[in-house]
């Protein structure tokens, strides 16, 4: 009885400080656009994700600032993929991307640039990211076009279509 | 009265060159929301914090680049402070933030990336900053939402609250 | 004959895969202002340039991100010279600028941040960029006031004017 109630209280506690719970707001609606504020343990590709599909975004550009976990990649044009690198409990210093849409889900496109205690700056073509010990605001500007991503051969490159 | 005089003309030739005069308007109105352009001397912080009370700003993002003194920190969640470090005369190659409240003064939060003459990033969480021999160009997007920041526990960080 | 053809082919092939056709668009109006969406080859400056004109733009801000070849320049005090430095196919994790006017033609103001293979972020201010294989997106915020960049002395800068 004591070992289960002690799971419990850890299982409470970790869920009440590291993750988000469901009643509070990811996002709120401003002139331009919406303006998200994720917390710690939040993937942010996916609540972008989650955004897109619930708001229905035609398209959009985002700017952000925070503290994360990045999966930043480099693209290898030999082997055709991104070598990742991996940097923990840094400060997103900036993010640049845009939302839009490849065989109707939203397909996103970030780029970052994190610091760390030394200060020195790294960054790229984001892969992944979850917010750290902090939160991550993120500036939503929303177009009216539904635009298409499409990978343009032989770039070999996915590229924002506005026609 | 000779020494008054290369006094006097050397307290003028400093205000001149140096600080902006109080006739330059450091801010006009946008569709989206302010631009705003500091000058050599400038406090970045206290600028923004005195537009931001003058204009009622309820909340806003806000993007910029320019040349500056900065003071960049890294909080060290074991202390809970901030470690500083200095950059003296560099390019603000991004600046992303936001201007919220907090017990009824502006309340602002600020990421940036820096560069100097080996063209090497360095940035993070802004502490201060001064525009250095240059300008400091701000694009403001105002939000219609009074937005507050509050302290979280026991994450220990201030959070953009959306409600 | 075959070698002629041969040629013909090699220019037809060169032309498809590095230069965009005329005949795709670069921009699109959004309610905020545009996106660009540049391709392989072009030159970033060149192109709002030649936006800015075509468009009228009274003054804008812009953010963007994409893959580039670079040249950055640091100014120099003494010389009054930017000493350039280029950095070959690399990310652009972060580009922050303006478009104002400066005797009657457009006059961009543009700073980035760049990274390659080692993650390691470069950058500061820009003085011209090409796309290089990816492409470049960009989002303009367009104000409504003309505005003059203008020479300030003794400060030997180039500072946006708002009145």
């Amino acid at each position: 009885m004591k070992r289960t109630c002690l799971v419990l209280m850890l299982v409470i506690c970790s869920y009440s400080s590291f993750a988000q719970t469901t009643d509070t707001a990811r996002y709120v609606k401003t002139p331009t656009g919406y303006l998200m504020v994720l917390r710690q343990g939040d993937d942010v590709f996916k609540e972008i994700e989650k955004f897109a599909v619930a708001e229905k975004i035609p398209s959009a550009n985002l700017t952000g600032m925070g503290f994360v976990n990045a999966r930043f990649g480099f693209f290898d044009f030999k082997t055709k993929e991104y070598k990742p690198k991996d940097f923990k409990n840094v400060e997103m210093a900036s993010m640049t991307g845009s939302i839009a849409w490849q065989k109707e889900l939203p397909s996103l496109h970030i780029h970052g640039v994190v610091t760390d205690a030394s200060f020195k700056a790294a960054g790229g073509h984001l892969l992944s990211a979850t917010v750290s010990t902090g939160s991550l605001e993120i500036t939503i500007i929303v177009h009216d076009k539904k635009l298409e991503r499409k990978m343009e051969e032989p770039l070999g490159a996915n590229v924002l279509q506005l026609q």
